[in-house]
């Protein structure tokens, strides 16, 4: 039994909250239970400087937690002067799966820059970011078009990711904090909308995993991935 | 008239909602119209290492805004590795406000780390913040009183602050980011339950300012907190 | 009685040495009391990258003290690979204080950065920063003028500056360092030649203060700062 | 065809020089083709703080490039004054590898410290790293065990990580720098000897993949690390 | 000629004036003409933590520019973050020569801290800041005596330095900023009173040095620092 | 008798591996006796700022030490973020080093980077880098002369290194580092093929030196050099 009760394959509840904050271009409160994230993305009409010229727009993302998203307090990453390795490669990683879904060179020359929050963090949060980030990219894109900026758009298909783990010997979908913690194998896979993958990152954090467990993962992971992007597709259409 | 078309001795809609965000001893939501901050407070049982051995706590805060908090993108401090000299004025400032109002002996050896995050921002994030900071603090020690580890609370009074300025030559409270931007002066005032100041900070940025001009301002300052200090006790209560 | 046994009105005794360094365009030191810093002013011909090309020029402001100014010895802030908090609130405030009377406009395209350097402290350094800073602006502006690069001075008043404080139950002027760490609320003051506050700020130390504290407060800060001035006046005449 | 004239499942020529300098508990040159990593392993006495008292050791890995080992200099990272969130990546992932083959709690109160530094790069520099770095440990463990300071070995598994990609359409092992960089598809897996994955992590370059390919790669490189673990207990009986 | 007029063989006017400011246990100001440096003495009852429980005391320097003590403004090393080479070369250089003539076993478990702060530079700045830095530290060695900390001095001789240098194809003595920037060779030399070397640093900036001429350098430099030493005892007899 | 069983004017085997690694235009390891260093120069079609446009080139070094170089590991400057001083100190030696034997104008408006990486320390690795790179410098040269980006080489004469000191009360040519760090002084001498001196570095580390041993030690770098600047020769026609 898994400690939320939920069945093995099955989400938490999620929720994707359009035009959460005012300034923004996109502005989504992403929620996979009490994990909640507010993603930005912001258009700049530059890019960075390695591609000046090139014909060619840019998508780039940041990630941070607040310092009490967590259970005990986190040092803040501005007073200790530097991000940690894991808020590297948790941004390197969002960045890469929204530029799967996204023509740069469609996008023209300007860049994106998404900013995932953590403002409560209860497992998955990278995947709750990947998620929401590609709702507010998408508002983004849709303003660009509405202000006769892009004539069409330059996304090429949904994106969305989910965490799936060994927990207690069963393969699980969807990690809350009381698994993630304690699960002997956690994955991270990033699907698009025609179910072909962008990454899939496995960890054994204890007992190394077999072919067959891998597979029983990806199952799981292709099943929620698919659930996730009818929710995107429905909060976009709302 | 005032952009917002409030008179001039008019707070913005003011909210506090307690309980936020799940794992911090205190966590308030404070929004002063379209400002929006995340206050939380967090207990720790240890003491900066001045204060070993001392018997007394600790009351401090830091400060941050996410990235697209505001009209244009900031950059993000963790990326670019210090925290800028205003989010130091500023987390230096909420930290001595609520010391004002804290008898640290009573505290005991344990810390309370505040944390100041701004979601949204137009105009007096630092005032919200110490507004919403003295909520989250009181729900942290009532928490150590319920607990069995605070036998009496160590706050002896309530703090909060509000912003004013002169703007098209009137004295006006509680600035949003259109008047913030255009006032000749602009005061941080931060008030205690019993009418006494804590901090008074003037500063003008066109016209230097008169004697006369400074006392029209105390006086709104007076009242706005005093509306403010109601509200806290109203949310305290509830 | 006060520790140094000057009346409650009294400054220390004040003296502005002009053309103290041989290197910069305008080098003064200021001492009030035992409290020295050599403040230079340096003409730069450009000005910051966010005032390219708007036909205006620029004044700031940095601050330091020398690691054995002080009774025990400080780390140096170029070694520990930054500045303090109260360091860049210190220089944030000395160079608004002095944009406040200068005609950005007629300066042209030109920065002054005016250096602050403590040689040795016992209270009120930014203030005496101030105070100093101006006669090396002073200075550095009529070599300009002089050197035919400016037809008018876009200096618009003087400006000085002073602390003022509640200190055994008594306000007092121009607080020592013996009075300044024992205080109960401290306030600096700055203000132009015509009378008019460009920063007022006061800090409860231990008890916060009233109203008519503050009024005496400033009452005593005025008259300080009509003496510095004078000071000043003489001090550009010699 | 590929520009190695390799076949599509053909490894390029390793080999693993053990004692290839003096100083550290194990010294090992590794090389993978042109890609050519020193790995040592530092034995220290002591654990990291997060760890005092618990009664078990640590591995932890570093891992950095020498300016020039790359075909246009890159910046040396002590020079800019931080590491990459590349080479963070890599590290973490470099010591995650070997934790999984090390009871840390056999190891005793000891910490082992992997550096991985890349002398030559040809593509690859984190699976050769890997690989060498199990061979560098294991001589560390085998000193331990000959001062008598341990009495068996820590060590469960061989541990060995190789690069798979899709290259012109064709799942191909042991991406080389021509491969690597224009690849669709980049996958690093990290295996033990029982043939269980430690590790996963693949990337889409361009195109995402879809399961058969995933599946391709996963077979290719499970006969690469079969057969780079043959050559370690080689590397390891001589 | 010499730019200064002065023959090759003669030095600066040097002053070395004590008891510059008050807080210091040793406080010289050291003009070498228009060099002037401020060196103090603090005495630190403590020592680092590499010779804690050694039963030696330690003697360090730090060393620092005022940014306009310059021709032209250089960048505050404590914005810009770090120290550049040039300051940590020649802070470990009045470091190692204070420590060559002071037997740290008698000093006791206590550290002296040097600190040089170039006021107003005109070359030399190194060498002056030996020369004095040599006062002060006599100066906070006999207040310890004094204050029976202890009983006997730990010096063991005096210390000073010089450089010298080929300016137009002649060997010079003491070379100001004129000198300095247009040499040849330039070589700075610190000896003790005994007539021996600490330090020998020379360096061709343009054309390589003979033998000859390092000899010729080395024999001005030590009449020089023969006259520097009795400058010393004269001032600390005083 | 020393404890390498070399006579007092020996050095140890010099070994100069030319085209150590593929990918810069100079690679050469060197090793002196166990220091082995990997130096590269790295050709860059553009000058550093302070030079556009001034019609000449540059050449600069930066050194480094692989963690477990060393007997005991040292800590990574790039995780620890920043170069040490005595790093900074032999960067700038070795760059000013061979700039003396390169005409700078000559060179045209490009830069030549020497990375000297140190993968096996046992004393004299300054040295033995200036050593090398100027072998490495001379094959990046060469190989402009090669593709007719220079007609003739700017480079005027050969440059050598060595270190000599007085251990155990002996002169002794090239300290390895059981020497090094138990000799009284040491002196780094650098000298071109004409027999001039570019840098003389003589410090006392215990008892400081005579005018006679100082002689002594110079006249065994003479005899040293000699020999180093004969094996880059060989070296450079083979």
């Amino acid at each position: 039994m898994r400690p939320s009760e939920r069945s093995a394959d099955t989400l938490r509840p999620v929720r994707l909250t359009r035009h959460y904050t005012r300034h923004a271009e996109g502005s989504v409160l992403v929620e996979f239970g009490d994990t909640k994230v507010i993603c930005t993305a912001s258009v700049e009409e530059n890019v960075p400087s390695f591609l000046k010229g090139k014909g060619q727009g840019w998508v780039t993302a940041e990630y941070g937690m607040l310092p009490r998203s967590t259970n005990s307090r986190m040092r803040r990453e501005a007073a200790s002067g530097k991000q940690s390795g894991r808020t590297q490669e948790i941004q390197r990683l969002i960045g890469r799966s929204l530029r799967a879904v996204v023509d740069l060179k469609k996008l023209g020359e300007r860049q994106i820059v998404i900013d995932c929050d953590v403002i409560q963090a209860d497992g998955g949060t990278r995947t709750a970011s990947i998620t929401g980030a590609f709702v507010a990219l998408s508002d983004a894109i849709a303003g660009l078009i509405a202000a006769g900026k892009l004539t069409e758009s330059p996304i090429t298909d949904h994106i969305a990711a989910v965490s799936v783990g060994v927990f207690e010997g069963q393969a699980v979908l969807d990690l809350d904090y009381p698994e993630d913690s304690a699960c002997e194998t956690d994955m991270n896979v990033v699907m698009t909308g025609a179910g072909h993958f962008v990454e899939v990152q496995g960890t054994a954090e204890g007992v190394p995993f077999s072919r067959s467990e891998l597979n029983a993962l990806l199952d799981l992971a292709e099943k929620g991935i698919r659930e996730l992007i009818a929710l995107q597709q429905e909060a976009l259409q709302s």
